[in-house]
């Protein structure tokens, strides 16, 4: 079979935590893409081989591209995946899917109507180990799923930043950005059916006035509970709890939460701050290639464990630690040798064998639902009950 | 100064934890007990010298006593220490205060009639790392706390029990006997006015029908907002993320767990278990007598995560790891030369040096009250506003 033709739309953050998959993976070959910056144009042409197209709809309209994969800002989704599927192109979206339900319909709906297969990623529920934990939950060895803990405490808020990615309402902060994760994750494992989610978000820091935090409680329609904390204010790091091995399945420094703060301290506006990301961005000043090692452990999202009625499951970078009357064992996820082949596998397998994809728009509407009902609980103070939830594909 | 003189309401499970406290700090001296067992009333008369009494009314009564500790089950304590007060006797009541807020209200309105003191502990909000992370809030270094994570997974429904520890309608399950903690903790760091709470509990063995685990949300009325689980069902075990020290400050077996449900299994029934519970506490057939040797490590009850505006505080069993812009340091807590000096301590204090109790009757309602919305958000499926709560003494 030939390599899936990917066009890109967007080289900024998404993308380059990207460029180690599509490096490595020999199932897909990145064949146009646009992005506003013209070095980044220059350096796909240059690492790639494909087209710098002059704009978004250019790279839609390519007779070139089989998929579109759109990794541009939030608020920009919506367009760019009805522009691809009017073209008649399948569409990889990063995640969050949208920002509101209302654009998340109309991108399945177009899709539908264009016959245009619609898969959501990447994101961290694509890792190795939450695929291998839904595995063993579906054994039934362990009975039913009953609590769901999950947390994560991160330097999120003082990455260098955009400023709309610090104004909610342009889809900054924790609840579309990293819920979109977490939430994923967590109704991947429970059963995907959300009946209720009662929130608090944290906005501690007026510099920087989005949420940077949230803690909540859903429950599902099968009886499960999900105890869920984000903290991306983090002066401690969860990834202690983790082997001391990062989100991006590479050693991370105790002392990393620090640095990104101090390096922030000497960035002196928001204009400085977007160009110091988009420097570090593909394609600008300060990009580092991948490393050309692959990391000997998965990428993760925090410490997740899962109770099940007759034994506990705790997702490690390398796989699940199971824990059980016959004492515990360690259940190891294969390592991808690429980054991220998990998408490439769930793309493949929609794109060249005819399968449903597990993150497609249904699910992933879902997941967006999640997340701006932890935003909508913490501001009406109550309960939110949920009404667009789909149950986990088989 | 003299000791303090103590007479003993029950030499079960709660006293027998106590021992090596007794034992070791020689501020306070057991002039007197009673319990039902025969054999317990006799290895009290052998072991500290003091007056083995016929009724709890003895104890009371007994000139000899200055203060009594109240250490019966849960649903005797308000009879315990109404008796206690009407006799003039200060109280020491094993938590939780009582099992509902009227029975406490009359607790703390006898004592103050009486003019007597009321303690409720030993608590593991007494521990000294607690205590120590409250000193270092205090401060003001870090600024306000925003945050609380507490988790705790043990083996607690598998351990020998009576039959009304099993029925919660008697006090069984997590909700009086280990939010008792829990909760306390984290009042005392939270500020200890808490506003609402939102929770779910968790019923999941028939064969044992109470609340064995829950999962909370709590908000206070600072803007503090704390997210606490605890699972008695776990096969998992918490203690691996506290250096492998268990709740009472020693080395424990990463099998821990595993043996304990062992066990249980080889028990036929109700009686048989309630004896196998008895015969391991203080005066049984099973006893074993406190290690000579002090632990190296605090007593504690779980991790516990505070996130102050700049700096997250986490506890360990031997003090409290410091995140913070200048990195991370540890600040060591006295760990106490005998296990649970620090309610010793606040005995004499209140006892001998007349300062107000820390843990006082109107703070432990207040946990209390807690604790029964737990129950109650679950049972009406909604947040519960808390009424009786009062802020955590200076």
């Amino acid at each position: 079979m030939t390599p899936i033709r990917l066009g890109v739309l967007g080289l900024g953050r998404a993308f380059t935590l990207m460029v180690p998959t599509f490096t490595g993976d020999t199932r897909v070959k990145l064949v146009a893409a646009f992005d506003p910056r013209e070095g980044a144009r220059a350096a796909f042409e240059q690492t790639f081989g494909g087209t710098a197209q002059t704009s978004s709809e250019a790279v839609c309209a390519d007779p070139a591209v089989e998929w579109v994969y759109v990794a541009t800002p939030h608020q920009m989704h919506v367009d760019h995946v009805v522009t691809a599927a009017r073209h008649g192109k399948h569409v990889l979206v990063e995640k969050p899917l949208a920002l509101s339900l209302e654009d998340c319909t109309r991108m399945i709906e177009t899709c539908e109507a264009a016959g245009t297969q619609l898969i959501v990623g990447h994101s961290h529920s694509f890792n190795a180990p939450v695929l291998l934990t839904r595995r063993l939950i579906a054994s039934g060895r362990w009975g039913a799923v009953k609590l769901v803990h999950a947390m994560q405490y991160t330097d999120f808020l003082y990455r260098p930043r955009r400023p709309e990615e610090l104004d909610t309402a342009q889809g900054g902060g924790v609840a579309y950005s990293q819920a979109a994760h977490q939430m994923d994750i967590i109704r991947l494992l429970a059963g995907g059916e959300v009946r209720s989610v009662r929130a608090f978000t944290g906005r501690w820091d007026a510099a920087r006035p989005t949420e940077g935090a949230y803690t909540a409680l859903l429950t599902f329609a099968n009886g499960a509970v999900a105890n869920a904390t984000y903290n991306g204010y983090g002066h401690y790091d969860s990834d202690a709890l983790m082997d001391g091995v990062g989100e991006m399945g590479r050693p991370k420094l105790p002392d990393a939460h620090r640095q990104t703060r101090a390096r922030l301290r000497a960035v002196t506006n928001e204009a400085a701050e977007a160009a110091l990301k988009a420097e570090r961005n593909f394609g600008g000043s300060l990009y580092a290639p991948p490393a050309a090692d692959a990391p000997d452990a998965c990428q993760h999202f925090g410490p997740v464990l899962v109770s099940c009625e007759r034994g506990d499951l705790r997702l490690t970078p390398r796989g699940v630690m199971v824990y059980d009357d016959q004492g515990q064992h360690f259940e190891p996820a294969q390592v991808p040798a690429v980054p991220r082949a998990e998408v490439i596998d769930e793309l493949w397998a929609v794109g060249r064998e005819g399968q449903a994809p597990l993150h497609g728009g249904r699910w992933s509407r879902a997941t967006v639902e999640v997340c701006l009902a932890l935003l909508e609980s913490a501001r009406a103070d109550t309960d939110i009950m949920l009404r667009h939830q789909i149950p986990a594909p088989a």
